[in-house]
């Protein structure tokens, strides 16, 4: 059933006990690719899994009925935006986000480090954290590893991110190896704050697309023995080649009994390359952000709703797909709702590229458990939607 | 269990056999307020009952799981909106509006009569119809009653308008003369080119509040011999007592065995008034128009979730609701969407909104079972939520 078991650490099938409530264990390999099981307090996670983005606590348009119905194992909320807005006192006076948003299966959130280099032009890059000034109301705030780390504990969720500086690999060098070395600190930081233990502290590795930089933060992080990596500073701008060949990189430098989640990967050509090379979970708010401009993922390729073309199409949106949009609903019917801008539009779109990506990931998944993995990889890469030109793929 | 059976006709229980696959019977009465079953080729719709409203083929925000959760039984679609976009050809090519919106239950299509006298401010009204400007690209068209048939035959619903003159009693009389005149002379138009057997045709009876007029519009409809009655032309500006004492008058005039059919009323006050005066169905979009501003319908009374007092309120939205956002989600939750903009807000309080009417048609309809309706009416009426000032009632 498994062919090899790359790099060191625990075997197939060992179930590996991590931090407080958790363990993961590789259940199967094929190729460079893994299936696993992440167990949390809030349930298991089956990998690979794609995981939807609830940036303020909801998954844009789609709630958990829906959520549940399409395959969601876990959801991400955005530590960044609910700090400013409701505030995390709020969500802990609720007993945590599981409980704030209804959803009682796994919840990961970041640290918030992603959205205070993305979001202000005037941020301060100090040694101790970063000043910038909030999108809400442009107020000036100071995030350190210490308080990413309070207001993630606030929140509650299963899986919490070390507070990191996310260097693209477009950066000078110096900078990118700067960004490094502050990484390991702040990871240290959080790590010596965390007093939950039934929350997993992830660490995050950075160093751009240089390998020795690379090589330089896997060591340090793997020094600090973090219950599981994160791959940050991708899918930011750098060549997709030198982007996976930082994975392929990861996938030998982290350890293979410790779950590894591709921070920001959500179009279907992108996630099967990194399944391909050794990630486990990963996040993109693509999926329903395309949906909100009327955008679909099928077999034929990319569709937007709004074209003329589907003014009477009769067929479903995708008859390849098994979700409700496309079980229930035509082309033509979808694109009267986009044209209109009702919200139903928003909400089958989001609910059917959401059910791509986690049907993706199941049936990756079930290739390889068979040991089958690249027959399967091959075959969708071959696949309208995947080699479609709008995914702005440079994969060789 | 039934106190009388108001007016002449069928008296409770007798089924009363309608056109075609339709039937209606009164199966309790208690005071003027009816209890009935209405059977339709769709399924069945137990009376009073409240209607969403599904305008452009879709209830605002709430798709066919949540409706039917929410106990929703017949949906309102308005051949007006569907005549331009998408047009009427491509929701027949469907087979008709319950596969096109995947409704499989009862539906009811207006005749477009309202839109096109309140939707455009240069109308022409003729013997022949009314010609107005589109509010899609300004384009002028002429409405007819044959081509009112004509779109909610390509349509398909269930229940089907007569194509009327709209005539709010702040008209003046001569105009409301001749509106009734009007709607008289093309309801019998319609009549004569109905062509399906599948679908009711309800004759719609106007005259503002003027007593004489409303006998002489209820006069020549009944001569024509209508499977059902809708009260027209009310909701539009006149007083709450004259409305509801055009209402009774209706009740007085209107056979006993058809069903009768207030067309716009949703506020929980109104909506118990028309159900103790003898009406069996109603629709309103401000449910779900409430709900996107984030109103709600409490049994505190009318509550705009962006109120900063809701900030830190952990209860849920309503502690009697028995809807899945009150079930679900607190009130400071509900908050943080609404002032987030998320669509789970609009979707949540859509939900609540709707399941308020639904749920107080429920429990009307037990009561009048029970023969107990007016004992429960003087319950409702002193809740905050139908006593409250927000109503704009001034029922007495």
């Amino acid at each position: 059933m498994t062919d090899d078991a790359s790099g060191w650490g625990a075997g197939v099938g060992d179930e590996q006990a991590l931090d407080g409530a958790f363990s993961f264990a590789v259940q199967a390999t094929s190729g460079r690719a893994r299936a696993g099981r992440l167990t949390t307090p809030h349930g298991e996670v089956l990998t690979p899994c794609f995981m939807p983005v609830g940036t303020k606590a909801t998954v844009k348009a789609v709630l958990r009925p829906a959520l549940e119905a399409l395959g969601a194992q876990v959801v991400l909320a955005n530590t960044y935006h609910l700090y400013f807005r409701p505030g995390a006192d709020l969500v802990r006076a609720h007993g945590g986000l599981h409980r704030f948003m209804d959803w009682p299966h796994p919840i990961l959130t970041d640290s918030g480090g992603f959205q205070v280099f993305s979001l202000s032009d005037t941020r301060i890059v100090g040694d101790d954290g970063v000043e910038f000034s909030s999108v809400y109301d442009g107020s000036r705030h100071l995030f350190t590893p210490a308080l990413a780390m309070e207001v993630q504990e606030a929140l509650g969720a299963d899986l919490v991110m070390s507070f990191d500086q996310c260097a693209p690999g477009t950066l000078d060098r110096d900078e990118i190896a700067c960004a490094v070395e502050r990484t390991t600190r702040w990871a240290d930081e959080c790590r010596a704050v965390q007093t939950r233990a039934d929350q997993l502290l992830v660490g995050i590795v950075q160093g751009g697309v240089d390998e020795e930089l690379r090589r330089r933060s896997a060591a340090q992080l793997l020094a600090l023995d973090f219950g599981a990596y994160a791959i940050g500073g991708l899918s930011v701008g750098e060549r997709d080649d030198q982007m996976l060949a930082t994975v392929e990189l990861m996938d030998e430098l982290l350890p293979a009994d410790r779950f590894r989640y591709f921070m920001g990967i959500g179009d279907p050509r992108g996630v099967i390359e990194v399944i391909a090379r050794g990630v486990d979970l990963f996040d993109c708010v693509l999926p329903t952000r395309l949906a909100r401009t009327g955008s679909a993922f099928t077999s034929e390729g990319r569709l937007n709703l709004r074209n003329a073309r589907f003014a009477d199409d009769l067929g479903p949106l995708d008859p390849a797909c098994d979700c409700s949009c496309c079980r229930h609903y035509t082309r033509a019917y979808l694109r009267h709702l986009v044209n209109q801008r009702e919200i139903a539009g928003m909400q089958l779109l989001s609910e059917h590229n959401l059910r791509v990506l986690v049907r993706l990931c199941e049936r990756a998944r079930q290739a390889i458990l068979a040991g089958d993995f690249e027959r399967f990889a091959d075959e969708v890469r071959g696949r309208p939607d995947v080699a479609d030109a709008n995914e702005r793929r440079t994969f060789q």
